[in-house]
């Protein structure tokens, strides 16, 4: 899909200038209220620069975030496998919709109120990739079930299997399962017999039908280096791909194999069987994946561009090899490695304080920095940064072009 | 102020029984929808209990934290100083008016947007510790004093009170001005000339009125020990004291001279001058807070109760020695020391997996615990694990008495 046509994808209203407000230009530092009174359709109106914006202030590069995307779908599709991106990165109905649109087939949730928001807005084909532990939520993933034919649950054990079906069967239908088959010691059932035997008990429950498998290595896909991220992913997924096997061999109905993510997208074509991909941050990039490496660039991960980033402002000036900005751990959280500097190698950045960051010069800065410039950042860690916003505005070159509501920002049940 | 008289205070509304919904009892793990179906006025139907909450649920206990406002109240009075609380820590207009009606004589606020949706909630009596630091925010800032007079404004560089002069010109009227005096190298003027240099600036210029200065030593809250954080607290404040003299002695006007927090709150009074304390934290407390020891004991910071919780579910039980829940980093921050899980000394919790927390038995837990089994935590910093939440439930026993909005959450510029 091209760019010309990707954009299109996101401007979905037409602009009307006429109903545009007017704001002086003398006072930018354009809050919230403020651009939402430039905004029509979550289309911004022409020509505001991202630096005119309040700080802190989350953006996303749509140039890049629509690369990123397409280098994605090109590579899965020639890999033979699918992408179902992980939609708790960016917990965004707007970029969920574009990963549909240029040819995911689902997207994942990791939450039941995420997944009900993304639903609410739009967003189908929905994989629950947590077993959801109480009647409660089992009884509502049955109800999001009923609005959206696509929504597919996993499961990890037998009795959350019998509660599922009865939902199931309350809410008058046949749910879609898949097994999820541990990777580590986080979430699922152990690969061996007893997932086979869970998955032959959803293949005869009444109301669910079992659609396949997923294996998430949530560990694996920060190892450092291409080489031994490959052997890492080949080895601890080996039970799970003998499991998966068994159940095929058993005459089990497996569409899915679902598993894998940024570090190993282009690791996964080498698991017999997997048909598609989880990934979630190659949309975004990070502090903590770009450290890495990749395939092709041992020192940094560059397959996927930084498309994400926080604008601060320097607050204080006035103390030696150092300024003080308004993007803290409550606009960056304490994930390490800390945020860059973008243009300002000699910068380190401490986010260790709540509501402000700390700079430390390590050599002399680009420029003498005063109170009021602005500075962008890459983010630490993409998932739990976006977390902490309800917007973010999508940047074409330096210009705002729309507003994007972090549709599931603090769905965390 | 008696704990019933200030159940009340909390209790807004009058509740009319006919108005509720009816949940059926079998189905519990009520979510944020359910639950404000079952409130009116932020009053909870009675007789839900908190075990009913679906997780994560950011929980605080309303006997302790009125417990730990009458304490901080009576202490401070009986040092002959005032408590202006730090609203940073809540975000919350209800615990804001809670502070003022028992006795405090002002809020304070860290950045402009928390301010504005404090004072929309009609929080009145605002301090903005951070200096503003662009043209568009002194604007907004002045729109806020106009509509609250009582609003009071910090300033930490000459350039910067011009501008908070010519805003305060615009918009009619006379700002009232602390000097923000720095401790360490975040924010502020250094103590000496420069300082009083400042406030003999804000004096003159036509459009500003001084009120005092602030002195704010966010590190020395959490030194660990009382007798080392006394020492360093006398330490770091002595050119500060001396500063304020000079500003004094010069004949300025300094009705107030706040600083301290939570950790120094029974330090304060022993620095000449200081008015009030700007204590945050101490209405939840945190292990962070724990940690430093107390006055009286040394080994627990217990001046304070925790009231501050998160409710998390068990959602994998079957690896050995070790649980998974679905508190993760986006529910509970990456700060140490980490969360406590009250009544199970023998685990220790990590929340650093975004969706996931993980408990590991150092040594047997109390029961056997099943997928549906739910915990309660002790927050690691209570701050940005409150900004993580848009909502808190007002707990007393065991029982949900209110639903507590957390007004300014996310508002970070």
């Amino acid at each position: 899909m091209a760019l010309k046509s990707s954009r299109r994808t996101f401007l979905a209203g037409a602009a009307s200038a006429s109903a545009y407000f007017w704001i002086p230009k003398a006072v930018k530092g354009y809050g919230a209220a403020e651009m939402a009174a430039l905004t029509i359709d979550q289309v911004v109106k022409p020509g505001i620069s991202k630096w005119d914006l309040d700080t802190p202030a989350l953006c996303v590069d749509l140039d890049k975030l629509e690369k990123n995307v397409a280098t994605m779908q090109a590579t899965l599709k020639q890999n033979g496998l699918a992408s179902r991106p992980h939609a708790k990165t960016h917990k965004c109905a707007q970029i969920a919709k574009y990963q549909m649109k240029t040819g995911s087939v689902g997207v994942c949730c990791a939450k039941l109120t995420e997944a009900e928001a993304l639903a609410a807005q739009g967003v189908e084909n929905i994989l629950m990739t947590t077993a959801n532990p109480s009647k409660s939520k089992i009884a509502r993933a049955m109800l999001l079930r009923k609005a959206h034919r696509e929504f597919i649950q996993a499961v990890d054990e037998e009795q959350n299997a019998r509660d599922l079906n009865d939902a199931a069967k309350a809410a008058g239908l046949v749910a879609d399962v898949v097994i999820d088959i541990a990777v580590g010691t986080r979430s699922g059932i152990p690969a061996g017999d007893g997932a086979i035997a869970l998955a032959q008990l959803v293949d005869k429950l009444p109301n669910l039908k079992l659609r396949g498998v997923l294996s998430y290595d949530g560990g694996g896909q920060h190892a450092k280096g291409f080489a031994s991220r490959k052997e890492r992913t080949l080895k601890t997924l080996a039970p799970n791909v003998e499991t998966y096997a068994a159940m095929k061999k058993s005459g089990l109905n497996l569409e899915i194999f679902s598993g894998g993510g940024t570090g190993t997208y282009n690791i996964m074509q080498m698991i017999p069987g997997v048909t598609d991909v989880q990934v979630g941050s190659y949309v975004f990039m990070d502090m903590q994946y770009m450290a890495i490496g990749g395939e092709r660039n041992d020192a940094v991960y560059d397959d996927f561009a930084p498309s994400l980033t926080v604008l601060t402002t320097v607050l204080n000036n006035r103390f030696p090899n150092r300024l003080t900005t308004d993007a803290g751990a409550k606009a960056l959280t304490l994930n390490v490695p800390t945020a860059a500097v973008i243009g300002e190698p000699g910068m380190t950045y401490n986010a260790g304080s709540d509501e402000f960051g700390a700079i430390a010069f390590q050599s002399p800065p680009s420029k003498n920095y005063t109170i009021g410039d602005k500075l962008e950042l890459i983010a630490p860690h993409c998932d739990p940064v976006v977390n902490e916003y309800d917007q973010m505005y999508g940047i074409r070159g330096d210009k705002v072009e729309s507003i994007l509501t972090i549709t599931a920002r603090g769905k965390s049940q």
